[in-house]
C-alpha cells in the first residue's frame, strides 16, 4: 500500500524523471566540492533569470534549514519574529527557530493561514524597550500551510507595515511554485517586487529529491550567509547534485508544469468532494491542499486505505494534499474510497 | 579540467553507479516521509547486520551534522569535548560544535592526527569544579585528517581512560571504510567492541551522493535524538533516497571495494612519490591520503594542472587524496605532471 | 521628585534598614568566595527551615536569572514551556528564556494573569512527535503579574495535569512573599507541598538590595545547577553579601512584615480608588498591585506628579504598585493627586 | 579562621568602608529601576571623567558577565576569539563565552599570561574561508591572571595587528586598577588611547561589593548592548546600589589607593619570600599576585593555616594574592607561617 500515490503530503511523492536524469547527467569525473563548480554556477544563473541579477542564492537541504538560517542571517538573539500560529516555522520545526536564532516567535492566531497588517500592528509598540524582544522580521508562508494563497496586494500591504517599521519580510516558499501558478504571476512579481526581503524557495515538495534555496534580495543581508550555512550544517559537499536538480527544475518550466498538475488535481478533488453531502471543505482551495470536514466514523474507515493527516481533531478536519505526480485516476480512487466508507 | 579525476579531496568524486542505480530503483510511487518507510527500515537493518541489533542509527546529510548532533545528544552546554587540534570538529566546521552544543573544545596538539591517553589525562583534573567546563567526550577521527589510522589497541586504550572518567568516546568516521580496510577489521570490531559510544558513519566520501549516519551503541544516548535531528535541520523528508544509498553501500561489500580502491591508489601514489628525490612523504600512508613535502616552486606549477590543498605553507606540505574512483592512470598522470614540473 | 515613594514598581523602593545592617554585619575580614562560606551556609539553613531539609537552593542576582537558569536546569532545547501570555517570562525578559534554554514558549491568553488545567490541555497532544517542541514545563507566577494570587487548589490542579504528563511545574515567585501573606499560608504549603518542582524565590522586590534564589524540591533537577549558574553568569564572588540579606530576610518574619505592609497598602489604595467614580478597578487586589482604569485626560495629569506604568493603552489601565515601605500618607498623597487631576 | 585576611584571592576581601557608606547614602526613597536614575547618571559621568565623553558604559554583576556580554556585542556565532590559554575567559567561565556568543576560543599557550602579535599572526590566514571560524576579537587580560602587566607598547602592538586585520581588541580589566597603578598611567592611556575597543572594568576585586562595567570606546559596538545586557540577565533592578559604589570607587582616587595598597603588599610579600631559600618566585610581581614555588611538604603544612590555590601541581607553584585590605602584619603572619612550616 505504501508506494501507492496518496494524499498525505506532497513530500511523499518521488523524484520527477527529468530531475533524476539531471543528477545522472552531472555524474562524471571530479568536481570541486561545496559549490565552487560550474553546475552550481549554472543553477545560480537560472535563479537570476527568474529573480534578476542582484540576488544572492544559496542551496540547503531542507525547508527548516532554509527558514532557520535565512532568519538567522538577519536577526540577533534579542529580536522577535512575527508569524502565524499555524506556520511551519512555529509548529513544525521542533523549536529550531528559537534555538538557533535565539529569537522569540510572536504568533498570530489565524483561521486561513494568512496574517494581515492589522494583526501585526499590536506587536510594534515595544521598540526600544530593553525588557522586550524587538520585532525584526515578519514571516509569511506562500502558499500557506492551509492551502491558501496571499494575493499580491496582501503581500505588498504586509511589506508596507514591515518596512515602515524598519523590519524585514521573510517568505517561507516551500510551496512557492504552487502559489505562482495559483496567482498567475512569475516568482519575482510576488516576492522581490512585492517587498519580500528573504525567501525560502522550495524544490523538494515539487518534484526534486533534496534541495531548497535561500534567496536574498538585498546583499547586505547575505553578507555572512556562507558562514551561517556552513556552521548551520547545511553546506553539502557534493553540491553539484543539488545544483543539477535546481537547474532542471527551473528550466523549460518544469517547476510550473509540476505545480500546475498538483493545483489542478486539488481543484478536481475539491469539486468531487463538494458533491458528497457528508463532506464540507473548510478552506479555499488555492494551491495543492484540500481541507475537508468528514464525520469521524468515515475518517477512520478511509484511513485504512489511505494515510493522511487529521489536521484538527475537532470536526474532524483532514488535510488532503496533491502533488506533481497526482493523476485523475488517483482522485477517482480516493473519492470512491470515501463514498464507499460512507455507504458501507 | 574540472571534471578530470583529481586529488583535491575524496568528496570531489561523484556517485558510484550502483548507488545512483539504488536511488532510481526506489523512485516509484509515494512513501511516507521522514523515514517511516520500508526502504529506511531496510537500510537500518543493514547497519544492524554490521554493528549488531542493539544500536540506534539515524541518517543525516553531512559529516558536520553527524558530528555536531551526535555530540549534542550526549552533552550539556557546560561540558567540554577533547579532540586533536587538526580534527575536522575543531577546524573544519566553522565553530558549529561550540555554537550548537555550547561546549568548549579542548584541543590537543598532534603531529600525526592521533591523540593518546597521555594527551587526555591533563584535562581531567577539573571535575566537579564549577568554574571550569566539565570534560564529557573524547572525540577521535578514524581514519584521521592526516591519513593515519588508530590501531585497535590505541582505540581501546583511549576508551579505557575515557570510560574510567565516566566520559564517552565519539568517533568521527567520515572515512571509516578506509580505516576498516586499512585495519583489516569489520566495523564493529574497532568501534562498538573497542569502546566507541557514538559514531559518525560516513558515506559521502566513499561513493554516496549525500548521506551520513549517526550510530549510537547505547540507547540511553539516543533517547532524544529524533528531536535533536529534527531541530538540528538534518531530518530529510524524502528519506528513502538517502536510505537506498546506504542500503546499497552496505550490501555486497560495496563500501569495502570502494575504500580498498582508494587506499590502494594512495599506496601506489606514495610509492611513486618516494621515487622522486624532491618529494618527501610526511605522514604514514594508512588510508587514502598522502601528505608530501614538495618545494614551492614545483607546487605552483603542479597547481596549474591539478587543484589540491596546500596543507601547511611551511614546507610546503600538500595533501593528495585518492577516492573510490581513482585509477592507476590517474596516478600516472599526476606523477608525470609532478616530474615535468621539476624537470622543466 | 524621583526619591519620593511612588507607585511605579516595588523595585523602585530601597533596602530595608535591617537588610542593610545585615550586609554591614558580615563585612569583616576575608571569606572564601563563591558561596563556600559560613554566611551562605547559614542562609541556606534558613531556607531549609521554611521548605524542609530535602531542597537545594542557589542564590542568583535577578529574577530573570532565577527563571531562566532554573528552567534551563530541567529542559533541553527541543522542549517547550507553557506559561501565560502576560508572564514576566514571556514579555519582560527580552527573550532570554528562548535564547538560553533554546525552548519554545507556548503562551496562553489570560485576563487575570492565571492559567488553568483546561488552558494547558490543548498543548499536550504533540508528545513523541519529533516535528513539534515537546512540552516539558508549566510555569506560573505567584503572585501574578496582574496582582492576583493562585489559590492552593488552583496550584494543586495545575500540578496534577503537569505531573500526569511527566512534566514539571515551575513557579516564578518574584513576589512570593506577597502571595504567602495573601493566602495566609507558609511558603512550603503552596509550593513544595502543592506540587511545585522549581521555584524562583524573590527577595529584591520585598526589601532586599540584590538577591533571588532558585529552590529545587527534587535534587535530581539541581544535579548540574552549580555549573549552569556559573556558566549563566549568576555566581557572585562576594556571595556573603547576598547570603546575609537572605538570612535576615527569612529571620524574625521580616519577609512577612514587609509583604504584609505592601499588601495592606494595596488594599487601602483600592478602597480609596473605589470611592472615586471616575476610577474602575480591573483586577482583584490580592497582593501588592492595583490595576485601575482612569480616563486618559486624568492619567496624563497624574503622570506629571507620579511616574507609573500605563499597562494597557486601551482604557487606559494603569498599574499602581505598593511596596514594603509604602505608608498611609503615600496613599493619601496619591489619592489627593488623582482627585485633584479630576477636579481641576 | 575563615574571616582572617588571607591570600586566596582578592575577591575574598570585603567591602571598603567608603563603598559601604555610599550604598547607605543612596538608600532613601524610591528611584526608577533599571538605571534610569540620577545616581547611575552620576556614576556614568565619573567614567566619562576618566575615559572621555565619547564612551558608552553599562554596569553588570560579574566579571564573567562583563566579558561574555561585551564580546557577544561585537561577534556573531561564526567568529573566533583569540586569547591566552590561561585567560579567565578560557578557563574560569565554565564555557560561558562559547555557549553565549557561540564563538570558538582560539587559545595561545603562554608562560607569563601575556600574548604577542607573533602569537596572534598564525590564526589570521583563514579569513573568508567558510569552513573555519573567522577571527574577530583578540582578548587580553590586564593585569594578567599570572600577576603580570602588559606595557603600553605591548598593548599598542597587539592593537596594531588586531586592527590591521579588521578585528577588535577586548581587555579583561577585572584588575585594571592594579595595572594602572603598576604602569603609572591613567585608565585612558592604556585602554582607549592604546587601541582597546571594549573593556571589562572591574570593581569587585578592588573593594566593591558587587559591580563590574562594560566600557565601549566605539558607540557602534554598543548600539544593541542594552538588549544584550537585559537578555543576558545582567540588568539589575535596584541599579542605584551598584552605581553608588562605582561613583565612590572612582572618586577621590579610592580605586587607586586600594590598588596601590594591594600592589605594595604583593611587592613586600615577594621581597620577604625571596629571603627564604626554599621559595622561588616564578612570575614577575607587577600587580597584586605572587606566584611562588614551595616544596610540597611545606605547602601542605601552610595550607592548614591559610587557604590559597595551588596553581600548578607540578612544582608545586602556589598563587598568593593581596588585596586592598592586606596589611603589613598580614604579610608578616604569612611569612612566619611559611618559615615555621619549613623549620618544624
Amino acid at each position: 500500500m505504501e508506494s501507492r500515490r496518496g494524499f498525505a503530503s506532497d513530500n511523499n511523492s518521488g523524484i520527477h524523471p527529468r530531475i533524476l536524469e539531471s543528477i545522472k547527467k552531472v555524474n562524471t569525473g571530479h568536481r570541486i566540492a561545496y559549490g565552487d563548480d560550474p553546475v552550481t554556477a549554472s543553477a545560480i544563473d537560472k535563479f537570476k533569470l527568474h529573480f534578476g541579477d542582484d540576488i544572492d542564492v544559496y542551496f540547503v537541504f531542507t525547508g527548516t534549514g532554509a527558514n532557520v538560517l535565512g532568519l538567522q542571517a538577519v536577526t540577533e538573539s534579542f529580536h522577535s519574529i512575527i508569524c502565524s500560529d499555524v506556520s511551519h516555522l512555529n509548529v513544525d520545526e521542533c523549536g529550531a527557530p528559537e534555538n538557533f536564532s535565539g529569537c522569540k516567535l510572536e504568533t498570530i492566531p489565524t483561521s486561513d493561514g494568512k496574517i494581515s497588517p492589522e494583526d501585526i500592528a499590536p506587536f510594534l509598540h515595544v521598540f526600544g524597550n530593553e525588557h522586550h524582544s524587538q520585532p525584526k522580521v515578519v514571516s509569511i508562508t506562500q502558499s500557506t500551510e492551509l492551502g491558501t494563497v496571499y494575493s499580491l496586494t496582501e503581500i505588498k500591504d504586509i511589506a508596507g507595515i514591515t518596512h515602515e517599521n524598519e523590519m524585514l519580510l521573510h517568505m517561507d516558499g516551500a510551496r512557492i511554485a504552487n502559489a505562482a501558478v495559483s496567482l498567475g504571476l512569475n516568482f519575482k512579481e510576488f516576492t522581490k517586487d512585492a517587498g519580500v526581503d528573504i525567501l525560502s524557495f522550495g524544490g523538494t515538495k515539487n518534484g526534486m529529491m533534496i534541495g531548497e534555496a535561500v534567496v536574498f534580495f538585498n546583499k547586505n543581508h547575505s553578507r555572512n550567509f556562507k558562514f551561517i550555512r556552513k556552521q548551520g550544517m547545511q553546506l553539502g559537499s557534493k553540491m553539484r547534485y543539488i545544483s543539477a536538480q535546481f537547474e532542471e527544475f527551473l528550466s523549460d518550466d518544469l517547476w510550473q508544469k509540476n505545480a500546475l498538475q498538483a493545483n489542478e488535481m486539488a481543484k478536481l478533488l475539491a469539486r468531487e468532494l463538494e458533491k458528497i453531502p457528508e463532506c464540507r471543505i473548510t478552506q479555499k482551495v488555492e494551491a495543492n491542499a484540500v481541507f475537508v470536514n468528514i464525520p469521524r466514523k468515515y475518517v477512520d474507515k478511509i484511513l485504512k486505505e489511505y494515510f493522511f493527516y487529521v489536521w484538527d481533531e475537532n470536526g474532524p478536519v483532514v488535510r488532503l494534499m496533491t502533488s506533481f505526480d497526482t493523476r485523475e485516476e488517483d482522485i477517482e480512487n480516493l473519492i470512491r474510497t470515501i463514498i464507499d466508507s460512507i455507504k458501507s
